[in-house]
């Protein structure tokens, strides 16, 4: 059995690998060769937390195994990161454990390589301002991956609280370009690529704020209740998702739904953009969103990945098992 | 993160140890303490296998965590075993991964304690005789934790494949019992205590097979469709279980429910009896009858306890993570 711990996955994995892991799945998703089994998900009743298993298989990559991931409000102050997730990967073959690997890091890599795939095909090819809404942890890790899809030549970003800006600020300088802080009808005025990530439980950007042309990839909304953006904004766009299922109950598309300006017919698959199967976006005016609510496939497919590197490079810890 | 091979288990866990695990984890489920999140199940459509996940939190032994537990019909002609089990263990305080360990002996171990602790609790104190039907890998295992309750002076067992009593016969003679192959219809009139351990579609041991005083374990039927024994048997007995709600759905009680020959109301909880909150058998004449469906909270419990001795001992592998 391979062990690869979370240290090891900074340097194993960059947004490029996480990138092509997360494309193939997507497509993979799409033409039926992989699914995610029923997510489990439970407040267990001790130190707060909230834990569960997203788990699938894929039969073109031969990746099956889970990602048990978890909430625990209380690390933060004994120095451990409040999300948890390790990653478990089982021989398709025989069903043997082959490898456990750290899921933090790949969490955020493989969140944010979703917003990257839909942002290379669906964003219009001209695209040169990024709008940023969220500035929370997940934010940086957003930006980046965005970042190497388009020539952008500018940030710009809203938050919640706007003392939080400095993160994005310092991401974007990072990667060589200018960033300013804005209101909503500005950022969405001017951006041509909005990626929202925040947990917020009531539309932040409004139907008003968008103009034609806009890629929205809508990645905080994973829960019943979560809202980012009007619904009406998922009436006036081309809609995709990773996974139809997820997006109409708990995703960003729940309330949309749930309003009657669209249904699930009106969601299309993102792997279908990816595969060839459908055009994605047709016209300059178009407006694209995605709707990311992560699946458990993504987290295979990275930590897969990882492990296929560190094997590789002869760093993998091999234990008898 | 300890690890635990396969390998190291038989040295580890012994019948009692399981026997003890099992027992404070039906108490622990029966307070309110332990419960099991749901089941995941899935033919994944590759190698015929079938796939899956019990998970559950047991918060008095702070057992959190999840058995992946597969079938791999054509592991066999590979050397290896077609059942294949990984159990995950996790720090309830923290949801850091704490434990990996091989669970395929844990998970013949987990089973024949759960009819072992309901021989203790349910079958009359002199009971003699002990029946066994079926004689497949897991019918040791059961034969084994069963001989340890009771002062039993004989082993009676019948198996749909006469050819294959030898391992009953072999596994009574370890124990320095006599055995002999019967017939049904004598199997229930001399046994005091039987242990069905098949995976029958249809039901082998019938009411009139089954005489005042008995004490039966079922332990084959985890499947909606499967049947050991007749479901008037059920109405006549007092039945017992280790979780109702999978019982009356996939356990032995599914036929006699469906029959409305009992409720869901019938089938008590064995961990009442263990904790005093429940009489158990009140008289020799009574008929009492163990469910055993097996629940992940078992698998949790044994591997806890096989990670607990292995640190004792200072043979636990421990890697960074």
């Amino acid at each position: 059995m391979t062990i690869v711990p979370e240290s090891a996955i900074a340097e194993l994995i960059s947004a490029e690998a996480a990138f092509d892991a997360v494309e193939a799945t997507f497509g993979a998703m799409a033409r039926g060769d992989a699914y995610n089994f029923p997510v489990i998900r439970e407040a267990i009743g001790h130190a707060d937390a909230l834990y569960g298993f997203k788990s699938g298989f894929d039969r073109a990559g031969l990746h099956l195994g889970l990602k048990s991931g978890g909430y625990w409000p209380g690390n933060d102050a004994k120095g451990l990161t409040n999300h948890q997730s390790t990653v478990f990967l089982f021989d398709a073959d025989t069903g043997r454990a082959r490898a456990v690997v750290g899921g933090n890091l790949l969490t955020a890599l493989r969140t944010a390589a979703a917003s990257a795939v839909s942002i290379r095909h669906l964003a219009r090819r001209d695209a040169k301002v990024l709008g940023m809404i969220g500035a929370g942890h997940q934010s940086a890790f957003q930006m980046r991956a965005a970042a190497a899809q388009r020539d952008f030549e500018k940030v710009i970003g809203w938050n919640f609280h706007p003392e939080m800006l400095s993160r994005l600020e310092e991401t974007a300088a990072e990667l060589g370009l200018p960033f300013e802080g804005v209101e909503l009808d500005q950022l969405g005025a001017e951006a041509d690529v909005i990626i929202t990530i925040t947990s917020s439980f009531a539309p932040t950007l409004l139907d008003a704020h968008v103009r034609p042309g806009t890629h929205l990839a809508c990645m905080g909304t994973d829960t019943v209740g979560k809202q980012e953006v009007e619904a009406a904004i998922l009436a006036r766009a081309t809609v995709f998702t990773d996974e139809v299922a997820q997006s109409v109950t708990l995703g960003e598309a729940q309330h949309a739904v749930k309003a009657g300006l669209i249904d699930e017919a009106d969601v299309q698959k993102i792997g279908d953009v990816i595969n060839g199967d459908h055009p994605g976006r047709t016209t300059d005016e178009e407006i694209t969103l995605f709707d990311g609510t992560g699946v458990g496939l993504q987290d295979l497919a990275v930590a897969a990945a990882a492990v296929e590197i560190a094997i590789e490079r002869g760093i993998a810890t091999e234990v008898a098992f």
